[in-house]
């Protein structure tokens, strides 16, 4: 059932990460296509990728010939076509809240640090290396303080976010902490955060999933 | 079934509106609650607000007294929970194509007009009215012109961007093209995107959800 699934990534890409987890959480083997979003203008502009993604953007998933883009939807794709552990849980108002925290990341903390952002701030206003830090703390740490302040209220969360097995808050909370310390984020105002990070850590889905530990990884950034 | 649907929303904010399409579409009952975003420092950071919706945004809707945040997840949970026309598809594969269009308006496009964002680049970096323009212009244009793309390739577009009725991305079309037409953007390069919008502008959910016609729209916007 599994036959054909690769997945266009960039092993750097918070997107590409989330959608890494998911795979391995669901048990998939999968195939990786790395495209390099610095080099020859940036791979994702060019045509052939645009055929396959017209968003231009990494991760995009293909199944059996059919291509899917947006991290969230091959999340969702994977747990509604493959067998394995539920990445969503079953109960509406569970899934509501496991995609509210997900859709929180990746619609208003996650834009503003993505690559395309800061490289038109330097190069139409001028922004140094300060201003862009400063700028995507500030928008992390609105970020961060709200997702802790919502999952320390919920009543959903447990070892996890949303009960006691990781699933799609955890495919976006992992990344975006990664992203986070590139950027010198003091993450100790986020207990409930880093309690479910911490939880993540070991487990052979996420690690496996680690931007240092993909195929086009650069030696420098390689574990020892 | 529907009893207790709120809907906490600003008459502008393009995922409230989205929202309001969503709630219309499955024609469902609800009261609106008006959160005033500029107004008392913003009512959607006062302590009653946040207690309710920690991300402090717009929309949040109230059911049976549990509140979800976020319209995507807002327009899944009614799409789970009520009868009434599906606002996703059957089809996993025609959903994930729903979803990621969605999904590249609400984390690609919309979060670079977000009013807040928009006041920190005036705060912390100067920009001023052309700068702020230029800013969203070049997001919406790099946006526009992908979605046109998309729509453009896809196998799924018919009347509406997935078959023939309209559902999850015409509820975030629409109020995207309408932020849009704030800033001027000629829309003349994307004629599959602006054939979609035009058949959903006589639907009464359409109607009834658009910016103008809400409690909290003021005088100066209401239709003669």
């Amino acid at each position: 059932m599994a036959d054909g699934l690769v997945l266009h990534h960039y092993w750097r890409s918070s997107a590409s990460y989330r959608a890494r987890i998911a795979l391995n959480l669901k048990g998939l083997a999968y195939r990786i296509a790395p495209v390099h979003l610095l080099e020859d203008g940036g791979q994702q502009h060019h045509a052939g990728y645009r055929a396959m993604n017209p968003q231009a953007l990494v991760p995009t998933l293909v199944h059996a010939g059919q291509a899917i883009g947006q991290s969230l939807a091959i999340i969702e794709y994977l747990d509604e076509v493959f067998p394995g552990p539920r990445l969503l849980p079953v109960d509406p108002l569970q899934r509501a809240a496991a995609r509210s925290l997900a859709l929180y990341m990746a619609s208003e903390g996650q834009p503003m640090m993505n690559l395309r952002v800061l490289q038109y701030l330097e190069a139409k206003h001028g922004f140094g290396e300060d201003d862009k830090a400063g700028w995507v703390r500030h928008w992390l740490t609105v970020n961060f303080g709200n997702l802790e302040a919502q999952l320390a209220a919920s009543p959903y969360t447990g070892e996890f976010a949303v009960g006691d097995a990781p699933g799609l808050v955890e495919c976006c909370l992992v990344p975006h902490t990664f992203a986070a310390a590139r950027f010198n984020l003091d993450m100790t105002p986020y207990p409930t955060v880093m309690r479910i990070v911490g939880n993540c850590r070991e487990l052979p889905a996420f690690v496996a999933a680690h931007p240092f530990r993909q195929p086009d990884t650069p030696a420098e950034f390689r574990p020892a």
